[in-house]
């Protein structure tokens, strides 16, 4: 259970940005999504200078709230003063990387809406984006069951690996006992995204092939009538 | 990108059990789904036993193929001897915990198809699942670029939280900035889980209310014909 917080007056710019809706913020307003990557170009927006720190310091260079105080205080930071943090696409559900957050990182996420992180090997903060621009957009922040581990829940603006991959995890591991090399196009795949993409390359083969080699998919992509009667069956 | 793997015949049980399809394993086999919770209740498996050592020890418990103890070889274990693991369900794209995972966790998971960490309290392996029979059964597993931080994609027998919450993540930080207490109810909701919620909602609505109250769902959840034409338009 969240730790209870008190009820002080709303004051500081920081916590108004962290009390706005997502949506209403200018800097993450929605431009046309790029597709089944779910990214969406934005104006990037001017992230709060904060000054290097320990991991463990307070976030003294940020103006907290002390409701926004009081919730960096409820995490069950490490000894290092660090939790994991895992950055999700909040369209496609993709894990688009994991890194770590201090009280800093976590207070200016809560305040820029800008996926920020500790770096442990530069011991500093950073902005994913901040050199790339590939920001992620944080629309909602959720902390686990023990309070030592948070969600970026966020729409990225581009690629979030370094490696242009859409994500961090490309490496299947079951493929490479097989013997395939890690592939950037093969992605963490969710069952609704494995079907669109079934789904695509029946549109493609139909294009390319005519309707020749038998697929169910390709017959009610072909006949929109026994197509609608399929949809009506899941939707009612 | 990933280390090259040495090309060691297939041997041992733990390593059959790794290269076959996580589909064709009796274990894992489906059952109807619960719906929107993507829940799955399957038959338990037995889970290998393993001796307890320290969390940098070697797999000696276990057999473990060349290929497979090449690929636990090449991921970045910290100076612990472990690395982030999270679990992420297969059909809904919820990330359902985070844990660690080191050497022998990994190769349990590998060969079991089971979620399995490593307990920093406890120094100790723990099959998530094992008390609760809430099992995660996982079809893949994934490495991110920097080959420390670890995806296991799978399918959930139940809930998997501790609470009896589907996720361990519900715990909205801007929800609680507005003076809301977490709510087990309030998961983290990705776009298409958030639009069927509304769909859901309307529907409801419909049965309860009639179509008094003015609704574009709720228009065409009434109207056949508009509805596939809308559909149509996704589609084409």
């Amino acid at each position: 259970m969240a730790a209870p917080l008190p009820r002080a007056p709303v004051s500081s710019p920081a916590s108004r940005a962290a009390l706005c809706p997502a949506r209403s913020n200018p800097c993450t307003a929605a431009a046309p999504s790029s597709g089944a990557l779910g990214w969406r170009r934005r104006q990037p927006c001017p992230v709060l200078s904060i000054a290097p720190g320990s991991a463990r310091s307070t976030p003294a260079a940020l103006a907290v709230d002390p409701k926004v105080e009081a919730l960096l205080d409820s995490v069950k930071w490490d000894v290092k003063g660090l939790a994991v943090a895992i950055a999700q696409n909040v369209d496609t559900g993709a894990i688009l990387m994991q890194g770590f957050a201090n009280k800093e990182a976590l207070a200016a996420t809560i305040s820029t809406r800008k996926a920020t992180f500790y770096s442990r090997s530069r011991s500093s903060l950073w902005t994913k984006g901040e050199t790339s621009m590939n920001f992620i957009n944080v629309h909602d922040i959720f902390l686990d069951c023990d309070r030592d581990s948070i969600i970026y829940l966020g729409t990225p603006d581009g690629p979030t690996c370094h490696t242009g991959a859409e994500t961090c995890y490309y490496s299947s591991v079951y493929d490479a006992l097989q013997g395939s090399k890690s592939n950037q196009e093969r992605q963490v795949a969710t069952t609704l995204y494995s079907l669109e993409d079934t789904i695509s390359r029946r549109k493609e083969e139909i294009v390319t092939e005519g309707s020749g080699k038998p697929s169910w998919t390709k017959k009610l992509l072909l006949d929109n009538q026994l197509l609608c009667s399929k949809i009506r069956i899941f939707l009612c």
